[in-house]
């Protein structure tokens, strides 16, 4: 082979050696670039969370809306990367959210999970007192200034509010979830798939009994059971039907007439439904109504209702199931109702949980997002704080948990004040997961303080008073040492150190801060910090960080409020007196009979979820402060024994918003050439 | 620099020149290799659908349940790769599906478009002969069989029949859509968007009614223009109300009483209120309810009901929107009901447009899937085929006709005969789009062509009767001479050649093959081929393919059928006689006051989509073949505003399917280890 060009060039020069030695080093350094160009990418993915993140630059010289806007985030796969996920356990939907795989669970078994860190508030004003943005704050400040690895688990909010009264809830100021309209609107799908499930169940009752009251046990029998090429069979659905009737028979046509009866008749009583439909919408209209009307219904009219779909059943399953196979457990043993006999119907009678959990199949892994400075964040079911238990899923946290490693921190929220949410957390979601805390945040603000203190009401709409706008020590006095102070003792109840989070607004004073701080801190809290997340995002909110860091280096004592094997009333009556403060609970006729009823079907060893407001420590919104000398009524109790609670009415909750005159979404639009959306808040 | 190593390994070695030429040839193959791994992503990147196609090859030999499951769908990503997208375009949503920007309409409007092939059907049994399969199967065969580029852009099925009757809609045996859980179940949550629209409007109205009912004039103003730091503003929504109303005022206290009444009371008559709810789910007892009987809703009660999602003219508008603005547009001028003083209500006079464009932001931007074979599928809008137009959307189409560029094929299906789904095609959506197409393909079967001739009842569920399946060549020619004959002739009005695809059965014999195909084209098609998609894929539908693309290259003369600015009723007539074959048509007194009153606010000008049974010609189902001597009774006419078209009602439409006594989810399930999918068809 003749190769004069190279020779000429370069070879056959004066010094062939020097040639050879430069050949040399060139070639190794390109087979060094290839050798990065093709590992880099797999060297380059830890097996938990690295330190190494890229943090997004906060620009705090721009106007409050535009903060979101202004904040590009940064593509979902680099954020997953980051966080330490392969591209196999990412689904991505769109360029800044992304489903992550259960898979990951086993992966990273056998890595030790990071800290678990709890944020609940004092019993708020109506206005809330903002749990989120301390949640989104403090992880900004441990993973973007502390360096300390963090996730923040969210709950996905319902659609109904974005477009009423209170708008989104992506957080505020500088610490936010973005894109916050993806956060508020159809996320990845997740609450759309809880609506489809759970109307495809109300369709069945109600097909059913149609089909029920107009059919022979024959017609119904060979229309459950049919003949295809001549052979019945039983699908997989129908033997669980049959197993818990005790018929133990394969053979369609060894049935006896009794045992055909029984099969094919659910036997519903109408007036026994419980199963409600619901709908994302704030539709006041759908809270009593009258289906069946149409011809076609033969007259098989009934009352019922639609429900927010947060508040679905399904909705508080999604959160509490820890594997695909445990919630297709979930949902196989909800309860829709009850016969005519009395036995309680199940999805599973209906033939329809297998649907279910195929409409479910994607909702049940967290999806990913960012905080305004590029910190992960799952968002993962939102049930109701009232009839469910207002916190977001299981699965989220131990994902989170394990992508932290040791030294890390996952932060979740519950919903409503610590005597509801965190109780909750504690009694029902961390019985379920196995997971214990270490650090409960305490959120407070000075104008909730006030109020507990004896200050005026507050409500959404009208103008604050004067007394939560000017200096007033003796009411931020007298409010710590009565409902923070209580607050901070309920936490100690289940042995978690507490760190008192005062969220500042610009009306606070130094001395009403300071003074906060020190009463909390007599009060038994670990620690006591002003925080200024909303105005300066994670730097605001750095000395938080460091007090939950040194609160969560301590050992903590976790125990359970009450013993789940305490009869039903027993367990409704410690809730009550340790947390509530209540001298003893009054169960009503109708309470007692669901409670011997719960009893028999072998429900008793369920935990409690009360249906209490929110808006005070006792079931009388106006009595703040930490009110005593009262007795708990329990107007019912009714169960969601998929999810695996009993939830006992404190009075009457409401689980269907209303529009107002003006709803938010007379703001919300979209430009349709440059993409922008206004009026989303 | 000392060297050893490499002068004792290589260099110095007995021919030095030798070596220098091996090193200098590494150097340069290294070089290459670098070269080309940085640029041959740049480079793959064709402007438009390339012939260098990843085919995904078949697996004849499972058995039908397995061929979905068997094929691995490609990435979207290199699926979108392969027909000329930028990554930035491309919005995935999980690993095998993906959301298409608009901007690619931009990238490519000096791209000529490919050819617009209409899938049509002749009237169909009520088992339905196989539109679906035949589009999917014609695109296999022109993409991964003839190496011409081809798109399939198809309806999104509702969920509602998934999990009721009918069971999934991605095609059959060889010829689907993959993955179709995904096809049938939420994809990109388009549905779910237009439901959450849809329902947000409902909210609004009653929720509107209830607070005119129940606040004066006043009160209603200062909620609606509420004072903001002590000053009252217009919303942008509010000025187009009072742009409609007349009123040219900008500073709210400057309107007149009788000005403020006009702007604040849209006055809603309760009785014509046309706006319903929907949800996608086959739930029959909501086709007529009462709603409003909660007391807090202070005795508004009203009757009402609710459609299937598909229903929605929300989703008709998808479907015939021509960008993010024109979408914009129709949501805003829906009309919801009728004032009390005869003014329609529209969306934007109840404030809720601007956020019905945010929830339907995303569902604007068409999904990308693929074939069994790894072809390339649009999948976009699902229009009810009777009260809306029942086809896939216009920008999915046009997006596709760039891609494919000039050679290419883009093949869409009309929902159910072509009397019904290509009349709308034409005169409805061709108008929208301004598209053009160049061939209509015909589908028939053995089956329906021998009812048409005479032939007993065909029913869903029954066994069919043996005419079916033996041979019987005199019903096959009647069924030719009369529906067949009809629909070539529908499609020649419109100046567009036809090609007859017989869609084979196993059942069907050589003789009645051969009859078909030389009665079609003594009926003037183009041409007339068997085809065998559902058993053997692309391969099956080879000779389809290839009449197709003999077919689009002759210049076809597109016309209208009617003139726009003809009256509705001469409209309805024209449709009437020259498609259906009526001698007349005969306008009940409701629908003659409709016509009147749609010609007094302006409505005269848009296309008629007639609501129309699809078993028959005529309006009579059990008329087959092609009737005549018959008129056609126009019960009602309504009317779509922000779709754009007049619906008159032939007889009664159900727009809420039922679940018959053992539905589809009986079999439908999840193995929680595997994953795996069973039950769903």
């Amino acid at each position: 082979i003749k190769c004069d060009w190279f020779h000429t060039s370069l070879c056959c020069t004066h010094n062939t050696r020097w040639n050879f030695l430069c050949l040399w080093v060139l070639f190794f350094v390109f087979f060094f670039f290839i050798v990065v160009l093709i590992l880099f990418p797999l060297t380059s993915i830890p097996d938990c969370l690295g330190n190494h993140f890229s943090v997004l630059k906060l620009n705090l010289y721009i106007s409050d809306i535009e903060i979101s806007r202004a904040q590009i985030p940064k593509p979902v796969n680099q954020l997953a990367e980051e966080v330490g996920l392969l591209p196999e356990e990412l689904e991505a939907y769109g360029r800044s959210k992304a489903k992550v795989c259960l898979s990951l669970l086993d992966r990273l078994h056998t890595q030790p999970d990071g800290k678990y860190v709890l944020v609940a508030g004092i019993t708020p004003t109506p206005l809330g007192e903002g749990k989120s943005t301390v949640t989104i704050g403090l992880v900004q400040a441990l993973s973007a200034h502390l360096s300390l690895n963090s996730f923040a688990c969210l709950r996905q909010p319902s659609q109904g509010p974005t477009f009423g009264v209170k708008g989104g809830a992506a957080g505020g100021g500088y610490a936010q979830v973005i894109p916050m309209e993806e956060f508020n609107l159809h996320l990845t799908g997740d609450i759309h798939a809880i609506t489809a499930a759970n109307n495809l169940v109300a369709a069945a009752i109600d097909a059913r009994m149609l089909h029920e009251a107009t059919q022979s046990d024959k017609a119904l029998f060979n229309r459950l059971v049919p003949s295809v090429n001549g052979v019945r069979k039983f699908s997989p659905i129908q033997f669980s039907r049959l197993q818990r009737l005790g018929i133990d028979k394969t053979n369609p046509a060894s049935l006896t007439p009794e045992e055909v009866t029984s099969f094919v008749r659910l036997d519903l009583d109408p007036s026994k439904i419980t199963w409600q439909r619901v709908v994302d919408t704030n539709d006041r209209f759908l809270r009593k109504i009258t289906v069946g009307q149409a011809n076609t219904e033969k007259g098989q009219i009934r009352e019922t209702g639609f429900d927010i779909a947060v508040a679905s059943e399904i909705m508080a399953i999604l959160a509490l199931a820890d594997s695909l196979e445990d919630m297709k457990n979930r949902l196989a043993r909800m309860v829709v109702g009850t016969s005519r006999s009395g036995q309680p119907v199940t999805t599973e009678d209906l033939g329809v949980s297998g649907a279910l959990t195929v409409l479910m199949k994607d909702a049940i892994k967290p999806t990913l997002m960012q905080t305004l400075e590029g910190t992960p964040v799952f968002v993962h079911a939102g049930p109701f704080a009232n009839i469910a238990h207002g916190n977001s899923s299981v699965l989220a946290d131990k994902l989170a948990l394990k992508l932290v490693g040791r030294d890390g921190f996952v932060v979740t929220e519950a919903g409503f004040g610590a005597d509801i949410g965190m109780e909750k957390f504690f009694n029902i979601k961390c019985r379920a997961s196995g997971l214990r805390p270490n650090v409960v945040v305490l959120v407070a603000t000075i104008r909730a303080l006030k109020m507990h203190g004896g200050g005026p009401n507050v409500s959404a709409g009208a103008p604050l008073p004067k007394e939560y706008i000017d200096e007033n020590l003796s009411l931020v006095a007298a409010g710590c040492h009565s409902n923070l102070k209580k607050q901070i003792q309920i936490a100690h109840l289940f042995g978690i150190p507490v760190v008192v989070a005062l969220n500042v607004f610009k009306t606070d004073t130094q001395a009403e801060i300071d003074l906060v701080c020190e009463i909390a801190k007599g009060c038994g809290a670990s620690d006591a910090v002003p925080c200024n997340h909303w105005a300066q995002g994670g730097r605001g909110s750095i000395k938080l960080a460091q007090a939950v860091n040194e609160a969560a280096s301590r050992p903590s004592n976790f125990q359970f409020l009450y013993n789940i094997e305490m009869p039903i009333a027993d367990k409704i009556r410690t809730i009550a007196q340790k947390v509530y403060g209540a001298d003893d609970i009054e169960l009503s006729p109708a309470a007692k009979d669901k409670i011997d009823y719960y009893n028999q079907q072998g429900y008793g060893l369920l935990p409690i979820c009360m249906a209490k407001t929110h808006l005070s420590l006792s079931h009388m919104p106006d009595k703040k402060g930490a009110p005593t000398g009262f007795v708990l009524p329990i107007r019912d109790v009714r169960a969601s024994i998929g999810a695996g609670f009993i939830y006992p009415l404190v009075g009457t909750m409401s689980t269907m918003p209303g529009l107002p005159t003006r709803p938010c979404f007379y703001d919300i639009d979209l430009d349709p050439v440059t993409g922008e959306i206004t009026g989303l808040f």
